[in-house]
């Protein structure tokens, strides 16, 4: 599955539906091209590419049924079910992504997060009460966690990393700058301020040219 | 530039970037694709080809010389010069941002970070005080700042990505999950929890399949 369609491809649909439930929102009903290239800046000639891929046209002069496009890419994608997220670290990273609001509208919930530091662990957040880091795989077998997120300091990511797979998580998406090496039965997903910004950085030059 | 070479394979080298410093640190002064892409889970042949865009060869059985290929690596990106940060909102986020220890060894540097709580301003995020909105645009200009974080709530997203316009960043890493507009001249990265967790979700049946 993986294989026969491009990693950019599959990079640039959560890029299509974040937009999409933007659009919807603003009671777009249909949506071209020309449009979600001018807000995802992505070349709408590579977005017709894309979306073409998946037996998914747009009517010319008209574009895409949002709703209809919005369920194809969650299909696609699998954001279609429900998913629950472990947060891994309570600090300011980790509780911002506990506290992160657009979770819901895409299926995601973060049902658990956790700590080492007694002075952390049975504070809530928000709603969510931190546990025991020593409670981890009980926690998410339990609450059939599929996603674990590392928010902890670079010298633990590995650990936690371990931690995780051993309670089972399905996806490990590593917030720190240190590579975690995981079993191939497991996705991790490295990301972080730096990485964002270097392939931003990439395109300072040309626009600053542009700059009127 | 950015016509050249597709947006995928730059999308990949902050990647690739990113793994080679942590094989540096480890003292590995060859790597080979194969290496590479058992960390960054990309096909080594794909590797191959990215870095044969910029002429870039491996040797035959030895792979690359890292020091040379972060070198490159870092020029193509436009990495090997300073850039200086502004982050704007010092909540959880912001401060996650601002404590992050990565950044250095990339040449960037969080230089100013600004709230329009007055709570917050005035107290220090690390060596860091927080600045009143209000001076956004003095401090921004007085310290050549390029790149403009947005870390505030959702609702105020665009007022402040308008103000680092104003102010004349060239670049907005933007976390909440609306999608802000900004003239061509400015290039906007949108980054969330969710756009990674949608694009890493794609893999996950195929990982689940494969595990034992």
């Amino acid at each position: 599955m993986s294989k026969k369609i491009p990693e950019g491809v599959i990079e640039r649909l959560p890029v299509y539906l974040n937009c999409l439930m933007e659009l919807k929102q603003d009671g777009c009903v249909t949506v071209s091209s020309k449009r979600l290239g001018e807000f995802t800046e992505i070349n709408p000639a590579e977005i017709r590419r894309d979306l073409a891929r998946f037996g998914t046209f747009g009517k010319k002069g008209v574009g895409y049924n949002t709703d209809i496009l919005i369920l194809k890419i969650k299909h696609i994608l699998g954001s279609d079910e429900h998913h629950r997220i472990a947060v891994v670290g309570a600090g300011n990273l980790g509780s911002a992504i506990v506290g992160y609001d657009g979770f819901a509208i895409h299926g995601f919930s973060v049902s658990a997060v956790f700590d080492n530091d007694a002075t952390k662990t049975g504070k809530k957040i928000g709603k969510l009460e931190v546990s025991d880091i020593k409670s981890l795989k009980k926690i998410i077998k339990e609450k059939n966690i599929t996603i674990g997120v590392i928010a902890v300091p670079a010298a633990e990511a590995q650990n936690i990393a371990n931690l995780l797979v051993e309670a089972g998580v399905k996806i490990v998406l590593n917030y720190t700058p240190v590579i975690v090496t995981v079993p191939d039965a497991v996705k991790v997903h490295n990301t972080n301020p730096v990485k964002e910004l270097l392939y931003t950085l990439y395109y300072l030059s040309g626009a600053g040219n542009k700059e009127t």
